[in-house]
């Protein structure tokens, strides 16, 4: 933030404002405290049978690598909204949603994904703007090296050990930085 | 948002950029696309035996009222990491966390919690500067009729209910806006 949106001064300062205890973006002009807060990504795991959907990114980051269809959440609309607006947007699927499945915080990119498991309601599903393809994928043909996020990869390693215990609890997880 | 906060322009707009769906605050200046998102909540409903701890708020909204330790997450911390700070900073309460309990989604404010359950590794608590006074209370003597938000009413009854079945399973909700 260079410059304040209450005020439009560049008095802008990144600092531990009075009675707080971190940095905050501080406006020298008007006064303005502007807090910067985590952003929640909402998406699904969308099954058929025996195999999972998953979108071939046709954007950045990660063009050209496998993904479950997700997306940041919008003001306006729950959890579970937002993440049947990303099945559709991404790979125009319609899903039943049965649960909320995993929830992973990724601190360093303050980011929370809030991951939900539903059912294909039909196989009418095609790529998106943003996605180059949409295929469904036997466990055994999942392109494991080509998944676009680790997050990714963990939710759909639960889902398939889940699957074979026949139920499907939710799971929550912590994503860090790589050293 | 009245002034863009990357060039200072005041020719902002609220409108539906080109391949979106939706308005934006769009600077007439840069080009910039502003985004504003859902902001997530972290609290513990924090045990001790059969009873739960409460704070009576010394702060807006709802001074005076009595809730369950919660507040904004933060840039760089996980939801569980958030939510025991906040219940420090509240009622200045350790907290061995169990897990998860509640997720509600608040569409019309853009807010998601995530509610823990832990009980307390000691009673050495008492009111953080946002709190009048912190106390446990046995479900009988539960001020519901002065509990600050819906959302802390709902999880203490699921808590109590969950309580005699002997098991806490994640609860998922929605809070509509009140006609
Ligand atoms: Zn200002
Ligand atoms: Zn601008």
């Amino acid at each position: 933030m260079k410059f304040c949106s209450h005020c439009g001064s560049d008095a802008v300062t990144f600092a531990i404002p009075a009675g707080d205890d971190r940095p905050r973006h501080l406006c020298g002009g008007c006064g303005a405290i502007h807090y910067i807060n985590p952003r929640i990504i909402v998406g699904v795991l969308p099954y058929l049978g025996d195999r999972v959907l998953l979108c071939k990114r046709a954007i950045e980051p990660r063009l050209g690598l496998w993904t479950l269809p997700a997306g940041f959440m919008e003001n306006g609309e729950t959890s579970e909204e937002g993440a049947l607006r990303e099945s559709w947007e991404e790979a125009r699927a319609n899903i039943r949603v049965d649960d909320l499945y995993t929830i992973y915080d990724i601190p360093h990119i303050n980011q929370v994904y809030l991951m939900y498991r539903g059912e294909l309601t039909d196989t009418n599903f095609g790529p998106g703007p943003e996605s180059l393809e949409v295929e469904l994928f036997h466990e055994d043909e999942i392109p494991w090296q080509e998944i676009a996020f680790p997050i990714m990869s963990e939710t759909l390693e639960l889902y398939f050990m889940d699957r074979q215990a026949g139920h499907f609890p939710l799971h929550r997880g912590v994503i860090q930085r790589k050293l």
